[in-house]
């Protein structure tokens, strides 16, 4: 996507070094600052510490730090422990190990190491591009819902977003904003409400970013606030990413989410999960008892970090010795979502629909 | 209340040098700044500010500043004008209108400046003690929320609150947080969930001080959490407080009461609003469509006060540019509210209900 009118992604490899280098996010958007990721303990270190952050562009650097893995640990033992390290790295988002799953495939051994390191490099960019045309799919897919309200009303089509599914998070159009953009291409009037997303804020740091950039109308709200306009008739879709969403339709997110879905449902607003194939959990049926929930460092919550006029800095909100619990995502019941926009298009939330969209996932 | 083992309030009238002082509550609960209110354009500024805050607090320094503007505005007209200033200072609070106006029914022009100086000082304390002893009440009842809870379950009885409606929004006790503190002198277990409250994280500063202050358990969520919290079993009660309530039970609060109110009825856990009467708007029907929502500086989004190795600073989150918009409250239908809890006992959150504990307020 475009960043000052350069084309950019936020995970890219460098043929001629032979390199990963990924845009620090942590960072974004007072400073773009790149990272090279050649060694195993800095791909497990800038996913742990978001770095890098969103199911698909997770998956996407556990594929390449697979790469990584090989190149640093040319013996199978090490390199298997290297490639557990990763899969491990977060719990909640279902591509990174699905990602990591899909290179091991990949290796064989008997070939030799050379051939083993052009195949990974292969995948990984093989990986890197069915993700980009993924996103651009469910973009083509969501902006006829934003089309769709267009027709029916003056101005603009506002869409409530949360955290970040955007291009920064996937690798080309996002999952839930690749509907905007693709909507934006195509003359509509798109309006974004964007949830700030504490603790680390997602939305106000990265989604307004990545808007801005793009040329996307759009305004920060808290967290707080999205109940209140959709209750004044200020919201007419709400459009999310999500990290794992079972089969049967149940959608793990960023913490918060669930709030904007019983909001949604209390105000009779369409509620919509975007997300690539390689997020949906094909095992699990019970979204809320089942999918692993990620618990983080408490002083995420206690500091909030911003610019401040010497440079990046953090301030402590709470008192310094509070108890603080920092659950990063929740889990929001089928029954409240409306449909998911896949790159196949869009189904309702249950087992059913996914399966007739993605037919070559039955059991048997 | 105790502050580090002495008596404190947060608004106080000091007779031997005639000045009001309250607790500069944007510095918590990093430093206890004190204020001294000895003109209009202070008083003013403290509520604007929010130096103060919190519905009956507002009240009570409406009451005092009606004194200020008193001594420095001897003519009837400046006087008048001043009080009408102060009055319109925030426009949510009922209790900001509701102590003017009782104040300004004391006074007695043809009585002399002198006497009506000792009329407002006694009418202004009146209304403070008469809001500690509402407030005192209202934790006597809700204490036995609480109590009840307790007998059902092992363990502590888990609490969720929204802001700060604790004794630094009220002048002792608080109003959501006088059943917490009750309950922790009858030697129940309660622990709290402290919404952070963007964006001026009024939870995170200003109730986890007190509670802290006060020995009550507690932890610090951000404002998304609490729904996960309660779809997991986390939390057994959520009690709130409010700027202005129908009486009809529609409960103007700090923006995001609404979604927890939501997320407790979507997990069966009661919800309760604690209010003492002055916060009651005998006037209104319908409270979404009549309750006026302020909306303040979009920098309080924007930026994050808090406190940094060199002392308090505040962070940039956003895009320097980014568009913000930033409602203070939102309004919870009475639909979602399970009841009141008053100075005169709980009630349903409907008018009936409302009336029959309040029969005076009877229209003929």
């Amino acid at each position: 996507m475009q960043v000052d009118h350069q084309e950019m992604r936020p995970i890219w490899f460098d043929a001629k070094d032979q390199t990963v280098r990924v845009i620090d996010q942590r960072q974004l958007p007072h400073a773009l600052d790149i990272m090279v990721l050649d060694t195993v303990d800095k791909v497990v270190y800038a996913i742990q510490e978001m770095v890098v952050r969103g199911a698909p562009l997770i998956g996407v650097t556990g594929a390449y730090g697979v790469m990584v893995a090989l190149r640093t640990h040319p013996d199978k033992d090490g390199f298997e422990q290297a490639c557990h390290r990763i899969r491990q790295a977060r719990p909640t988002a279902v591509n990174l190990a699905w990602a990591v799953d899909r290179m091991l495939a990949k290796i064989r051994w008997d070939h030799g190491h050379q051939s083993c390191m052009a195949q990974v490099v292969e995948e990984a960019g093989r990986i890197a591009e069915e993700e980009v045309d993924n996103c651009r799919r469910i973009g083509e897919h969501g902006a006829r819902l934003i089309a769709e309200v267009s027709k029916t009303k003056p101005g603009p089509v506002n869409v409530l977003t949360h955290c970040n599914a955007g291009w920064l998070a996937c690798v080309e159009w996002g999952t839930a904003t690749a509907p905007m953009y693709v909507a934006h291409e195509m003359g509509l009037d798109v309006h974004v409400w964007v949830d700030e997303t504490r603790p680390l804020n997602q939305g106000a740091r990265l989604t307004a970013w990545e808007l801005g950039q793009g040329g996307i109308r759009h305004t920060v709200i808290t967290d707080n606030a999205g109940g209140h306009l959709m209750q004044h008739g200020l919201v007419d879709l709400v459009i999310v990413g999500t990290d794992r969403s079972t089969y049967t339709g149940d959608v793990a997110n960023k913490i918060g989410t669930y709030l904007k879905a019983l909001a949604a449902r209390d105000n009779g607003i369409p509620f919509y999960v975007a997300l690539p194939s390689s997020t949906f959990d094909w095992h699990l049926r019970d979204g809320l008892a089942q999918i692993p929930i990620e618990e983080r460092d408490p002083d995420e919550v206690r500091f909030v970090q911003g610019k401040a006029p010497a440079g990046m800095d953090q301030v402590l909100i709470t008192p310094p010795d509070t108890p603080v619990a920092n659950v990063a995502f929740d889990v929001t019941p089928a029954r409240l979502v409306t449909g998911f926009i896949t790159e196949r298009g869009i189904c309702k939330a249950d087992a059913q629909a996914v399966l007739t969209l993605f037919p070559e996932k039955k059991k048997s």
